[in-house]
């Protein structure tokens, strides 16, 4: 049976972000879990996330890289809590930056993985760095600083 | 009568772009325009582009400045070579890093103006550094390194 995904313990009042939410049918829904010590994500893009013909636009890359991330800081949180991410109060985090460089076209068509990993976690701050790839070629690396939500906006549903 | 915009000159093979591409039926087609020394470029979000109720979610705002600011690299190459935006060859320019520092919560529902500034043109790279206002308010600042595509890519269409 396929783990749940870090996405699926959000609560419903943070699960409409166009990027990572469950509850948004718009959006990517994409869905974020543990490898060993790393997070993992796929996504294929749509034919229209282009940028120029047969290659995806930054944009994307960026989106994926920033809610794979404030996922990963929310999984990681949770693991340095000692917590499973169904208890409450939740660990929802914000992005306050988001660093994308873009090495080579990243090729449109095939599935990209996103791979975290924890840089760093101190107090309500969690930097993860990610690198995005297409057919086990690297074709951009990410930095996410990542910030915890307030406590009294953890709770809203 | 209105100007065109940048994105109305770039040549119909670059034009595709679900951030910018005025051929791409489902994506933003943003705009961008001349404003004194200045780029801006505004753009009003859908419901579904939301983060938290109430607010834009971050991959969006990524994409905004992404395209504004390779829009105003592009313009800026032309202005420096003293030439119009629709001489040959085409002058276009992807991006090699993007930054953004999210400084506050934007909020969904209103138009974003996006405003850039040329801060270094340097061979064939440009720096461009934006914000990301709502109602008059700085909400987002974002630096990007847009890097001209190469001359045999450049007269594709």
């Amino acid at each position: 049976m396929q783990e749940r995904a870090f996405q699926d313990y959000y609560p419903d009042g943070w699960s409409h972000c166009y990027g990572c939410g469950r509850l948004n049918p718009d959006g990517h829904q994409i869905k974020s879990y543990w490898d060993g010590e790393d997070t993992i994500c796929t996504f294929t893009p749509r034919p229209e996330h282009i940028a120029i013909p047969g290659y995806v636009y930054g944009g994307l890359i960026a989106s994926l890289i920033d809610c794979h991330s404030t996922g990963t800081a929310s999984a990681a949180a949770y693991k340095a809590a000692g917590r499973p991410m169904d208890s409450l109060p939740p660990l929802r985090f914000l992005t306050a930056a988001l660093k994308v460089d873009y090495l080579r076209p990243t090729p449109l068509g095939v599935p990209l993985l996103v791979r975290g990993r924890i840089k760093e976690i101190k107090g309500r701050k969690v930097i993860v760095e990610t690198t995005l790839s297409a057919e086990g070629e690297v074709c951009a690396r990410g930095e996410v600083i990542a910030v915890q939500v307030p406590e009294h906006m953890q709770g809203e549903s």
